[in-house]
């Protein structure tokens, strides 16, 4: 592994930070070479901290089953020993802001995967197809908070993954949108663990999930938003009103989407047209070549009854958005379904791939 | 069962044919005298014709059981034997609504579940709540097509029971809707038996059910409709637009809505109101007493996480519509998720009102 | 609600103690008096106890909705306000025992659902149909601890509910069981709430349930014992192995068994007399007519494939067994699966006919 | 592809033969260049044969998507397009017994998954890590049916996959099995699409599936048996009796074993011994170094709660069988719970290793 980048991953124990660890075992560019979790799990090999609590099939990585667990909140033993963070903190929202802040402060770069710093306005939200330039913002917070060489980037939401992408390609187009009606039918893991209670998923929908829907309306602004001054601008469109529920999938989140463009009648791009734009967008992740991105970030299925979560959700390692039932709007334009894998692209292979994105932009050289 | 009206159910044998039976078994009006189902089935007992294929967990009401099954291809059969048939029939729809005018025509009235006759111009599609005064096209249909005692009258699909109440009631309190965007999680038993295979519906969502969202749209005008000479004529509003899903529920189908009000903004009620409204409805069914009405059609939930298919399907004997989160949208004027139990309301308990409206209205005497 | 015997429930607010409540609400001889529960629920209305915790369909009872939720610790409180309690206890197993020994010996019985006393030597472990004798031992236990009216009862594991009646008839009918190998399959219910995650229960099987197998090894020995001096000595038959499995169903337990008669080979039955002998028991509860009795409490069915939990943990108010597949075992003498609903017979309405049984026997007389 | 074997796949369009095509994709020795479905297909382009119906996340190999489909019964056809075929027909046993012996006859090797030959006493029915020796009966079969170099090589039914190579390793390591009850959970992809109804399969679990418990009882006693004269005898144990259940389950068949050994006590090896030879076993595949062979056949789990099929059923690419939960048996020696992915060992990927084997062995040399 000589020449990798030693990276840290913080609430190494929970659902997201095992994905971390085993997304990471056969990463081209990084190798895990910290981890660190609750002072409850500090002291502990890895393997010992997550016994009979390792949810994932395949095995725990060797490489990091005998690392020792550090106490997360001892953010000064990580200098030296990594890189950068992925922070899969589980914790409350202002602990892990003023965590976050602690590890940068101390030079260590924060990619997070926690909802605690999105709407910190110096602090990018990113998804590399869509605003790599974000990253523009992290000199002018490096200089505000008179860090050196930390930083911290984050995430947005996994809910609004599968569709976010297709409605950047049309923007990117000329085909820019007015207004969404989005309902989402989300997979169980986006919960963590436990989790939903199976008493809750059997023979049920649950159509409530706390908070879910006013990120899902938000975030997509300050991604489509604009770099100005000290901090990042959110876009005034597009209006999105959403349901967000809970269904008995395990991976997987889709999204049915109803959606205005806002451009006179005679402008309105044709189904064809917009199955085009979906089939031929290539963002910053393709083009530079990262090791995670998918070879074609948005495919468009044609059968009548896709995509379906089990079926789709892995297209090229699942990182790739499927898209299919594009048709019509009675109501608005057009309308149409969208599936993400909400724990490979809407989380940790999702944090991966922006660590990617920071290091072709030069963010870790001289790390 | 002493001076209980002698019923018929064609198609008795499939998955809706089945719940007609265990329904009537208990019901004060109608008492099951004749069966009828494919020629396969025909000559048999009851009882044998289902062997290995009864569905429900209750056993099969004695006074069917032994029963002989006749051809429902022989509907002079019916004739002398029954007041009246609820049509389940599981055929082409061409051969289905020849037959169920051919029992017409015999002056044997069809109450049908099938949607076949759903678009005759003279045959009503009934909810009682909403448009019983539709029953005023029957003896128009039989003056037209020359049939004396006989006439066929329909109920709606499924998938719009949930929130076609509701919606009604806003109009009948001053509160007209424009438009519609509604996303339907259905359940698995709206597909009949065998329906939908279990490989499609473990750990996943199928984004489609053929034809479904064409009803959802279409349907609701014809029950907003309005008798005008010798048609029913459609209303001109809601706009509906629809995404119909199948998750895996057994019963109970889940609406997303977000609709929003053909009213001024000064005029449009809040959330408060709404509430009130739905809360307070009482339709025929009620004022009537009918035996199979819900007492309250539309019951109003405040908790955060409900309705759920699970939890809420079984309101009031499965008759009631139960709503919650209702709330304001951002794009259309309100949002909210309605459900009803579409084996019930929404079909066999659902065909049982309606003949229980018809006969609360005369069309049954002196048959 | 005149004279009807007042009763309270300890853990009232647990799923357990939710559903005494429900199935409690139309009682023709018991009525809830008293709820109590952990400190931190004391004080409240029982409604606001449980806000946004009701975990059952039907709403909280009007009579119990408004009731004060006591503190279960202080068992001095319950003393003049129920003729007993019912312990839905959740908390440490010595705690259980100490609190329900405190409540026993303040005057007050206590019928348990808790594991906490099965074990204890003069405390009944009772399934009515089989051993309604056992409460012989309970003048023996208020002897022994110096308790005047108090006294402990307490039912055995959900699991082993589905076989216990079926080889208690057989042991009745002269055919005793040397050896059982029995694998369960298990409802979700019987972990309580929040209880299994769904990210466990979602196309999968977890093949382990804590301490369950030892559970039902043994407590089928004390069932079968004889009151003998100051206490209940084990049966020594049958010798039991088990296998149990958490399964993706909501409710009711499935058990396939293979087991060998403790007779000489002429001696065995043949399937058609085992069939008639469960067909044909009744115990002390159908002789009683016990309000929560089933009417027949084994329920042979013959069809291939059943019993199946969805259709048959309903039988009979969920208080029958059903049992189906009985065929001779390659390597036993018989083979058959079993189902009972464990949160019906398995839990409350078990322990709600435990205290209709003694009620019968003139325990609560002159409380 | 230069150079490797041409092979052909009957049955391609049903859910099995789709496995076969998406399985060999990626094959070092195979490359699939013949396909053949029912007349119903036969003249279409493979793509658009599957077209809608084509159940396999991973889109159709590129290689395959355009072969013409043949019709099945035209067995003439393959000759000199395929080196052997894969049979994965599904009709009726005699049509299938008789399509694949006049495949056979025309030169044409079979290796199927069908049930139909397996008690055909000439035919070996092989798990290649156990009894390999079996392809002695080819020349035998060959010779008395006058073939050329065609024969008919089958697999076993998967629900006995799990257990099935432990009991050979203790039998291999002087431990034979005696008696084994066995209770199996397993899931509905082994059922065929559409298969179970999710109708039978939400909330439920279905205690039966037809001819399964036989075959799981006796196929095992013709794996262990041994070539003599012109068949294989059976061997005489281990007595099996099984109970099988389908589950909500995709992947992956779950068996509950209780065993005895046929040893005097003194000799029966200890829990450790029979975990370390399980470990430690490796068979023909392993030792020639198959493509297809896992690694370590056996996979041993010390977790309390492991093998579960949704996170045990992808090891060693679906080849590895994982046993956990070894304790002592209170009524035989011991017991485990075994767990084997049915559509990956249990049926395509098997068939593959089968073909492998006999490839090894020189039974394609020359074709």
């Amino acid at each position: 592994m000589g020449g990798k980048i030693p990276v840290g991953v913080l609430g190494a124990t929970g659902m997201v930070g095992q994905r971390y660890i085993a997304y990471l075992a056969q990463h081209p560019w990084f190798e895990v070479s910290y981890v660190a979790a609750s002072p409850r799990s500090a002291g502990k090999r890895y393997r010992e901290a997550v016994e009979n609590r390792w949810l994932i099939g395949a095995d725990i990585p060797s490489g990091v089953a005998d690392l020792p667990v550090h106490d997360a909140n001892v953010f000064r033993e990580a200098a030296g020993q990594c890189a950068f963070v992925f922070s899969a903190l589980e914790m409350g929202k202002d602990e892990i802001r003023a965590l976050e802040e602690a590890y940068a402060a101390e030079g260590i770069p924060v990619i997070s995967n926690a909802s605690a710093n999105r709407w910190t306005e110096d602090v990018p939200m990113l998804i590399p197809e869509i605003n790599p330039h974000h990253t523009d913002i992290i000199p002018i917070q490096q200089k505000r908070r008179g860090w050196d060489k930390g930083f911290i980037a984050v995430k947005p939401n996994c809910s609004l993954q599968s569709y976010m992408i297709p409605v950047h390609a049309l923007r990117q187009a000329g085909y820019p949108v007015r207004q969404m009606i989005v309902t989402t039918m989300q997979a169980v893991s986006g919960a963590g663990y436990p989790g939903v209670p199976s008493f809750d998923m059997i023979d049920n929908v649950v159509p409530f999930i706390s908070g879910e829907e006013e990120k899902t309306e938000q975030e997509c602004l300050k991604i489509f938003g604009t770099v100005s001054g000290n901090k990042i601008e959110n876009a005034a469109l597009p209006l999105v009103s959403s349901h967000c529920n809970r269904v008995p999938v395990i991976d997987g989140h889709t999204a049915c989407v109803s959606l205005s463009f806002d451009l006179p009648d005679g402008k309105k791009p044709s189904l064809e047209e917009i199955a085009r734009v979906w089939t031929a967008f290539r963002g910053f992740p393709q083009e530079a070549g990262l090791p995670s991105a998918p070879a074609q970030p948005v495919i468009v299925r044609t059968e009548p009854n896709r995509p379906q979560p089990r079926r789709d959700r892995d297209a090229d390692k699942g990182m790739a958005v499927t898209v299919g039932r594009l048709r019509p709007c009675n109501v608005f334009d057009i309308r149409f379904v969208a599936l993400s894998h909400n724990t490979k692209r809407g989380a940790a292979l999702g944090g991966i791939l922006n660590a990617e994105l920071l290091k072709a932009k030069g963010f870790f050289d001289g790390l």
